[in-house]
């Protein structure tokens, strides 16, 4: 949903936006034409023609993608912008504790050419309170600021990620970069949400019957049924990004009443027990299943499968009939 | 990947087709232009059009379907095609035996306008050797099959999944519908796969680091080192359908070696330790490492991941760059 979502938030004042890959840089250059749009994967092989078309700016992580990104600059005889992207903890990208000392160092030649936009990071573990990683992330990138301020004038500094966002106002800098929260995720698990859910999923029923005492249902015949049950077989399977681990352990929602998921989830569909539904409210053939909603939100789906909620927006499947809301 | 498998199936000589929506039956219809395609989810509403504009029968498996159908061959002044679904065990979809009873009574009067071409049932267990609910499931639609066939002659009879296929020749009957079967999973999981795999699978390495002893990685921290260890980061995460529950279980390969993921799968991407491969056969950046291939199948995936084979292959990211070959 990157166009309908990056159309929105431009539209409500947005003009920063950071995406993994170019490849999707490209896909939401025409709803911000003039926005800057930063690819966190930094400058790879194969797609310096999309940062020329589409404008993009990397975060540049290490001395490899420096020195292409420095060629390029070249060889477009023009500076190109980018941010710089430090490893603090994480592993995972940027420059480490003695590249940026040698980036300092060299600074005149090593980024010639480059129009270093800002610095950033990444906090890893801004969803735990308190965690002693966070505070370190937050003062090492602080050092690393002020460090960098004293050879390039009005650098943007980022480091927020959602739940960093909510930690402390210290984190903020110039640029924060909410992901999960702008989803409707809650970034501090430990207590409410402090965003609004905006996520909805419905699934339609396509059958229900009654199965009864000793039978039992679905692949591998992995749930057998103590009484005559009234079931209801939802048009939402796996291939649908619901994932199969909820088999047995999963739960829809109707008129707020929890309808267990039973026997195993299906590529195409799933079976749901309507026993906890009184007798004259239940749904029929046709009628929408809550998947995702006011009674069950992604975090409950994600402990239930043993996955993550981000996964579980993530893995939406590309079947469904997607409708985007105004405000 | 519907439109070139279909295209290359029709081009091996296969004429029937089934799907689970109506919708994906219209998506396929220019590859298979004089093919039967068969809708698995019924004839539902909202669909009556994709029905009649793309020539798709449905395998109804209700009264209220039979009726709807009805209805709308009534309303096309036309005799429609369709197959009979019924429900052995598997609880899912499909006429009970009371209601098979009742339409074999009243055939003339329900089934009056409507084409039957065929009659099917689904194999629930069949990737079990010997379970006794393929046993059953078999003989009870042999006797569907018999009463059926003395109403309506040259119906055609359609059992098998993949696993079915391979149980025995007296479950094949008229027509099979392998699915797994075809995209290389092992539809007999208790021996060796008698298919060929056909996925392969490789994601880019986009930064390489020696990460420090007592050091931790990726989101949450969730894995400290024990010693100084070259980790390669992969640009291949749970957003492209890696189930987030590899984290610190599951393995890339390069070159034949087993690469540990260590820490959290990010939404992007993926952290791999490079210890097991010998210096001088060290992958760099910009190389592309085997998460599917010749060293690592989608249910050794799915056994690390606590997921289903089948579930590895329907999650693959919209993001990779798909290459189709020939035979």
């Amino acid at each position: 949903g990157a166009v309908p979502v990056v159309t929105a938030l431009y539209g409500a004042g947005c003009r920063d936006f950071f995406v993994a890959h170019a490849e999707e840089g490209a896909e939401i250059r025409a709803c911000a034409p003039d926005a800057n749009i930063y690819v966190l994967d930094g400058f790879y092989e194969g797609c310096t023609e999309l940062y020329i078309a589409h404008s993009l700016t990397p975060c540049l992580g290490s001395f490899a993608e420096i020195a292409d990104y420095q060629a390029l600059a070249r060889s477009q005889e023009k500076p190109l912008p980018a941010m710089l992207n430090f490893n603090i903890r994480m592993n995972r990208l940027g420059l480490n504790k003695i590249e940026t000392k040698e980036l300092l160092d060299n600074h005149a030649t090593m980024l010639a050419g480059i129009d270093v936009k800002g610095i950033m990071n990444h906090f890893s573990c801004a969803d735990t309170p308190d965690h002693p990683i966070t505070e370190t992330q937050f003062k090492v990138f602080s050092d690393i600021a002020r460090n960098f301020d004293a050879v390039f004038p009005a650098l943007i500094k980022s480091l927020c990620n959602s739940s960093g966002l909510f930690r402390s106002p210290d984190y903020h800098f110039d640029l924060v970069r909410p992901g999960m929260a702008l989803y409707g995720l809650n970034p501090t698990p430990e207590q409410d949400n402090p965003m609004h859910p905006v996520v909805r999923l419905e699934a339609p029923i396509i059958r229900t019957r009654i199965v009864y005492q000793g039978a039992s249902i679905g692949y591998d015949a992995t749930y057998k049924f103590k009484n005559d049950t009234l079931i209801a077989t939802v048009a939402a399977g796996y291939a649908d990004g619901l994932p199969w681990s909820l088999s047995n352990q999963g739960a829809f929602y109707w008129k707020g009443y929890r309808c267990l998921i039973r026997g195993r989830v299906s590529m195409d569909m799933s079976s749901i027990d309507l026993s906890a539904v009184p007798e004259n409210d239940r749904p029929q053939v046709g009628d929408f299943i809550e998947v995702i909603g006011d009674h069950q939100n992604p975090a409950m789906i994600a402990k239930d499968a043993g996955a993550l909620d981000y996964e579980i927006l993530t893995s939406l499947g590309k079947r469904y009939d997607r409708r985007y809301l105004s405000a």
